[in-house]
């Protein structure tokens, strides 16, 4: 079982953007640069993270990502699943029946329990995922993490976030 | 995030093993065509499954898997583990050190508080599914699945079941 990297970088990208003032952007490629990632490989994830409502992505040369909701609303469940899918990671195939001689369809009317245990499992760790918010991980990088770190952090939000723009005025 | 088909196949074939009587073994092919797998793909994962000491492996033209130890000292963690092996599903990639102007290695003595998180999650996970023994799979099923169906199984063991070979002889 595998997670994929695109994981690690969007939770690393989302607790960085907690730290911009509110409204502000920062480019995907400066976040990239700070985790040395290709650009395109972060945005493929970034926007990822934009289409499942946990980032905004703001166009334009001036544009760049910030927070949908405040990182108290955003747990870790839903960053895992705007990367890797809603689908379970046990995804039964009913081998059950594929013998060559299978019984009646109305032998199977119970699901397989095989498949309701390992989905127990599941629901335990979105469980966990889920008790987890962005705002935890950002106080405790704040409280826990070396001070040198935590001000490499506030420094490149300070040089890359831009300025929330003015609201565009219909005269 | 996925776990390979391989973990609901030999779920399967351990379950049936359970039901079969004390020392004798089942064929491999057997189980495979019970299923509609291909013997080579299912060999490849009940030979992890013995390697993991999960299963027994007996050789020979009379020989076949069995469960090398019984079916309540067996969780679906161990079967897990042995056919996707013990990693993380998350791998830190230490992506926080990895940009142009990293700081030094002091700075970086605290673990990784993401990854701390993620890992937190896997450990519910894992607990969830040691908490699951081969056992209780089996008495699920007797006791709850279509009586036409718990029937096919103890035929295809009857069937199937090679007895113990007697121990040889040292004259």
């Amino acid at each position: 079982m595998k997670l994929g990297d695109g994981v690690e970088a969007v939770i690393h990208c989302a607790a960085l953007l907690a730290g911009a003032d509110p409204g502000t952007t920062v480019p995907g490629a400066a976040m990239a640069e700070a985790f040395g990632l290709s650009p395109s490989y972060l945005l493929k994830h970034l926007n990822a993270l934009a289409a499942a409502g946990v980032l905004e992505s703001v166009p334009g040369p001036a544009g760049g990502y910030r927070l949908a909701r405040s990182p108290g609303s955003i747990t870790l469940l839903d960053i895992v699943v705007a990367v890797e899918g809603a689908q379970p990671a046990f995804r039964c195939g009913e081998i059950r029946r594929r013998g060559p001689n299978p019984l009646p369809a109305s032998a199977y009317r119970q699901p397989c329990g095989i498949n309701m245990a390992m989905l127990r499992a599941e629901r335990a760790y979105r469980a966990a995922l889920a008790e987890t918010r962005l705002a935890d991980i950002v106080a405790e990088f704040s409280a826990d993490a070396d001070p040198r770190s935590v001000a490499q952090s506030c420094a490149f939000i300070e040089r890359h976030q831009r300025p929330r723009r003015a609201p565009r005025r219909h005269t």
